[in-house]
């Protein structure tokens, strides 16, 4: 039977099932656009590096090397800015949808300045931090686009993917930053107390980024992290924080530890990497996945309502005859085939079980996500409060919770209950 | 400029904002959907109400009546039924909008068998307890529909009027089912224990749901209720109310009271679809607004960026270059007009900040809708497990939140994280 033919009933359903299709279908698309931001996230926190080793020690032989990693980096910029001018700006589009596109504005303007920034490196006309700084706002533009995708997935088992791999990116990129911390505290010889700090919420909130990731990771991403946590580079990596911990103006450490911090962080972010790639080549086998299942599900759905949709019949036509009558007077019969629309019911019962439970799993995937969320209202509270820095807030957070003993996101939360309490208190005082 | 000669940055904004109006485009319809679907629980509340009278006290007086509001039910079901019908079930849709479609199709379905429900109630084939619960599902498949409504939104202030109004529909209906309960146990002559709980839970559900109304309804809106809280009529209904308390079989009074129940109640719940009407008026109006002040925003936006990018031009001619250069070496210029990029990422800040204080502004309105699920999901769980039935379940967390002196939602809380961690325990044994 045309699906225009059918009962209402059955076309919604339908309906219900394509809607879920059509997200699944955008879903790889953008599945894909996240795997190659993650391999152009690793080309410029290369580029990043190496920017940094070469303009804060003044290390011309790393000049091959960054010209390298800035055509490796050119090459894969242009292939999310293609998958990015793929997207059909002009489709109805959803709030979520409104969100993405945002992210994605923020990422064209900061590539914009890519070209000039490397000019800059290469003449030595900005600082190490500034281009670290440069750098570091570009990879936060990307992970954002990541964040939105992961909070958009309508699909659980997907969503619980983006969920591990953007924490995974996240806590790759902290330690990313750690590098670059590090390759400026040894080059100095010895860090003072601000860098010792920014070392040790760079390792912590590494350490918790994992930890999130690891939630939701496959069994197999799991086993390959605890390798990597166990590896000679993982011990070394230790030993040295400890070396930074303990230097102080009288007691600082040959400048020449720096180049082996680098080179042994480098491996350290390498090892991540190809654990990265796994996760993104896992995460476009479950579209696929999911993609031939639901359309197969579609189909038989269709098939199976198509011939509900035939038995049907008389009861239709009998139900247009009476509403186009008016006609509510008692008939002798009564005219709704009892099995046809139990099986109906049962269909249609059996469709909200499934999306009540898919529901369920999404909100469980999305708890981490709606936490980080939680955690940048409350900064964005604090700053407009009380002027602080976007660092200085998240360290006054980052206190509170220690002090208190208490998870980040209690923290946040008490504050954001806070500054509703007060503008509650204002609405009331204004009434 | 056209737009698609725009820099992508811009174009990305644009479409942004277009996501925005395509949201509330859509929601307009759905707003006057919800108004239509208000009309009609009204329209089937009446009829239930008369269909359980003329059912419960064999009363063929009010046969009349009821024949009038089956067609006034009937010419409203028509109106609804076309606003879905215009619905574009072929339009790319999301998963939101997969949810309101299966609202729909239960609907739909729940509609069909309302000829056969009338025939048999005036052939008396049918309970008055039976047509009150047929009624009544399809008054909760609407209510439903509107649920989804309010979660689907995307703009915060129709939001919050959306969840003003389903809250103040669900304790009207809840009202309407106290008319139900309070005819069958007046026409009894006395209420047994059942009868007694089931009124004191429909009077407290009643009124949570009327103080979450007020939590986001209109100062307007509010001053209308307290009016509607302090007439005589809800002094009369509190009199009656401890009058059905105190019946026993040996205390029976006078079944006639039945009668003069029924008519105080049909004025409360009359004063409160005025009220209703005011509510659905006020969200159109709203809607409208809302429109007309983003479609002023998206041109201005629009000129805006066009004005940007026709600055911006050089910018992006040698963006593209060096692009299909594949050039990173130094050249004599920042390319970056400083100004223009500036006022782009002024822009580019503001948007991002509005779009973050509408999510968080959603978040809020959406509080008690996110409660109301988790309550719904805490209820499912209780019923799978220990096989209780839904108003069981219902009552079993009731008392226990009575009993803790907390909330449904902290309880309702507590039973989904005991079932998480016998869940991951399963996980953690079976790994």
């Amino acid at each position: 039977m045309a699906e225009r033919n059918m009962p209402a009933a059955l076309r919604f359903m339908l309906a219900a099932r394509r809607c879920d299709l059509q997200g699944l279908e955008e879903l790889v698309h953008t599945c894909k656009l996240v795997s190659n931001i993650a391999q152009l996230v690793h080309a410029l926190q290369k580029e990043r590096g190496y920017s940094n080793i070469y303009l804060g020690r003044n290390a011309t032989h790393y000049r091959t090397e960054l010209d390298q990693f800035s055509e490796e980096g050119d090459a894969l910029e242009r292939i999310v800015r293609n998958g990015f001018e793929l997207m059909d700006l002009d489709a109805v589009g959803s709030a979520e949808r409104g969100r993405l596109y945002i992210r994605i504005a923020h990422v064209f303007y900061s590539m914009e300045s890519l070209g000039s920034l490397r000019r800059r490196i290469r003449d030595h006309q900005i600082s190490a931090r500034d281009a670290t700084a440069a750098f570091t706002q570009l990879i936060g533009g990307l992970l954002a686009v990541v964040f939105e995708a992961a909070d958009s997935a309508a699909d659980p088992e997907i969503t619980r993917s983006l969920v591990a791999l953007f924490n995974f990116m996240q806590g790759k990129e902290l330690a990313g930053q750690e590098r670059a911390t590090g390759v400026a505290g040894f080059a100095h010889g010895y860090f003072d107390d601000e860098h010792k700090q920014r070392m040790q919420s760079l390792i912590d909130n590494q350490e918790r980024s994992f930890e999130v990731f690891l939630r939701y990771a496959s069994d197999d991403a799991k086993a390959r992290w605890q390798v990597i946590c166990t590896n000679e580079v993982q011990a070394q990596t230790e030993g040295f924080r400890k070396i930074a911990a303990n230097t102080h103006p009288a007691a600082s450490v040959d400048t020449g530890l720096c180049e082996f911090w680098f080179e042994m962080q480098t491996q350290r972010i390498n090892a991540m990497q190809a654990l990265e790639q796994y996760l993104t080549q896992q995460l476009q086998e479950q579209c696929k996945n999911s993609i031939r299942e639901i359309r197969d599900e579609v189909s038989s759905h269709r098939r199976l309502l198509g011939q509900l949709a035939e038995q049907h019949l008389p009861l239709e036509q009998a139900r247009l005859f009476n509403v186009q009558d008016g006609d509510i007077t008692p008939q002798p019969q009564d005219v709704m085939p009892t099995q046809v629309s139990r099986s109906i019911l049962d269909l249609l019962q059996l469709q909200t079980r499934q999306l009540q439970q898919a529901n369920d799993e999404l909100t469980e995937a999305r708890a981490s996500l709606n936490e980080r969320k939680l955690i940048d209202r409350a900064k964005h509270l604090l700053m407009s409060e009380s002027g602080l820095s976007e660092n200085e807030a998240h360290a006054k957070m980052q206190r509170s919770a220690m002090d208190g003993g208490v998870r980040m996101v209690d923290v946040a939360q008490r504050l954001i209950a806070a500054a509703e309490r007060v503008k509650n208190g204002a609405r009331t005082a204004r009434a």
